[in-house]
């Protein structure tokens, strides 16, 4: 989450070591330009998510190069879930890689612009799509492979998470987690729901509760990442994993992963709305209001 | 499953390897001829299983004998769930170990023949075999110990994962694991069930969406198996073994068990006919009874 | 659990390795002076729990100092619960670290002294305290670190589960785990639930069917504890491990911990009566009674 990663003020302690990281990835400087928010406009899926789908191997990849940090904004994820729906419809589309056409960054998570000053309408509309895009990528008939080739924060993790396979790059400076609590905000119960299912209850909750970061060598120990390759061949090896899977009869598979996820997928479905307004009540308090304004004019 | 080792055309990708692997077995060679089927007579008990009972110790030895490959068929299903129940009654029967007499295979898992061409009425019959086997191996009140000294997928597979501990030969060309999607069959949701009460969930969903088939090595490492020893040593720790787990008393260790897996058997025995339905309206398909069809005259 | 210690005469294999521990930790010897029990009194609040809360940090540290073995006795039991009630209503507290003053113990578990020769009614007073001890302490809003500078078998085990983390003293004479089952009692549902929380489904089958106690290498590998130090550094680093999770906003941890933790914790809210009567029902029973008053007489 940009919110993850911009949010409260009371978040001192672990801040400064985000601050630092977001400088790297160049991320607050280019956030701060108001023109960014320009930029959007509702035909700007061919701009922010370049799809190349290879008909012979039925393997699609989706780059996502939303500036600076593919920041999951209501916009970015209306794009996202967009492309994803029409590869889902094309039957002769068999497997999807998922990577970042972003240096450094994988994706930075939601966007804190979407949650800021924003009308509870707003905030509503903006959660139910980071909910369709969790919905539409953990149900996914789909192969879903993450190439995650930069860090990968909060919501960006979440949707690594969502993939059949992950394979990250081997670079120590990047990191994936969950890191909502570090914060002063909490990981929703579906996004902890995927935790537990990807590395068990125990290091869900250490993870959830510290708000932890792990490098890529962490995260392939606990199992949050499934493989570590050098950063020139994340993209490769995930198309040669690809491989691998597309081996398995599809609709053998397809009942396969959906039995294994139903269970997790149908406890959002059910709870949508309230899960919904769980989230305006909270982001719409002065209290986090107010944090994040001071953060944004920092 | 041999269903699984046998299945369906539309498996190619994985099949060389498997074929290779049963030919090694002698199984599709053996299977292949007709007179193993005239074999068959309500008699076999003993030539099917042997069962050693040991009073002194209170341990049993379950045999496996039924060539080439110990296929889980309806008769052997049978013979196997008698076997278990008789010694169950015996209250001085308090640990079992479930081995192999054929060379090379623990067990190949359920039999195609009780598939192909077969009545809905017999396809149920022989499902219903299938859960009966699981239901009993998994609630036994007996210390159960798979000495699995041989190749064990799919029903082979289950069958050690109902038992309370694994020792398995460590052998590299041997393999275990529930490659059902491989051949274009889905693992019912108690097998799943079993496995991520075995491996966890995350291993769960990627044994079985690939339908891996792990070597020794790897099936410790996932925990799949409990321990590797040499191949002539499989039966001798299988024993060595169960001293340990006889230095409990039985009341206690018996409702300990029963704690740990009563909600997994709860949810079969709940929905018995249900799954014989899914099974019977699955494998009574004309594209699958095609598919095994060509498999056979192969 | 004492009880787990000393329990049951049926319990003959694994006794004697428990006794030699037992002797060693000063226990049994110390246990059969019956002034121990005479000491007992409502006012022993300031003499078996000392409580050292920093203001400055925000950290409380609890030391157990009931001697011989810090027994889980329903007086300490209480004292214990009335010390937490405390720190946790006092907002300036934010953590808490667990530890034991006696020497190479953490705690011994339940005390027997309150099961044996007892009316239905103590007993089920003395369970309902051990459920109040294990709400309050999984439930717990402050961050809670268990020091576990001893042994810790049954009861102990439990109590350090019920912590956020778990440092132990790296020393391979010292030993943790749910042991009842080699008493031939059996580990009711809810520490079931939490060592399934902690080191998940499999490890808790096998660890509770034997009565596995691990030395503190084994319970590291399995995540049965987090960390191992020195002796003389298992309080040191706690306290240092309790600035990490300080960083931390409150809100959002604990928020996190209780989505975490809350179904778990419901279940036994919503069953402790009839987990009361189960336990009540199969403490004062006479064959139960018996080899407890055989085993004291020891």
């Amino acid at each position: 989450m940009k919110m993850a990663l911009r949010a409260c003020l009371r978040t001192k302690p672990g801040l400064t070591g985000l601050l630092s990281q977001l400088s790297c990835s160049g991320h607050a400087a280019a956030r701060r330009a108001p023109a960014l928010v320009a930029q959007r406009s509702s035909s700007s899926t061919s701009q922010k998510i370049k799809v190349d789908f290879d008909q012979s191997s039925g393997v699609a990849v989706m780059h996502m190069q939303s500036p600076p940090v593919n920041s999951l904004s209501l916009e970015f994820l209306t794009d996202v879930c967009i492309a994803l729906e029409k590869l889902e419809m094309d039957k002769s589309c068999r497997g999807l890689v998922v990577t970042s056409s972003q240096p450094k960054v994988f994706s930075a998570g939601l966007d804190i612009l979407d949650m800021y000053g924003k009308s509870p309408e707003h905030c509503a509309e903006f959660w139910k799509a980071v909910q369709e895009m969790w919905l539409k990528f953990y149900g996914s008939n789909m192969i879903t492979i993450a190439a995650v080739n930069g860090s990968s924060p909060a919501g960006g993790c979440l949707l690594s998470m969502t993939c059949d396979y992950r394979i990250m790059a081997d670079n120590p400076r990047y990191s994936i987690g969950l890191n909502e609590t570090k914060l002063g905000i909490v990981a929703p119960f579906w996004f902890k729901d995927t935790m537990v299912n990807t590395v068990g209850h125990r290091a869900t909750e250490m993870a959830l509760q510290l708000g932890l970061l792990y490098s890529p060598a962490e995260a392939l120990k606990i199992g949050l990442v499934d493989q570590l390759v050098h950063e020139d061949q994340v993209l490769t090896t995930a198309t040669e994993t690809m491989t691998k899977w597309l081996a398995i009869p599809d609709h053998a598979r397809q009942l396969t992963k959906s039995m294994m996820r139903k269970p997790t997928i149908d406890k959002l479905a059910a709870n949508r709305e309230a899960d919904v307004n769980n989230f305006v009540n909270f982001i719409t308090k002065d209290s986090i209001q107010k944090s994040l304004g001071m953060y944004l004019e920092m």
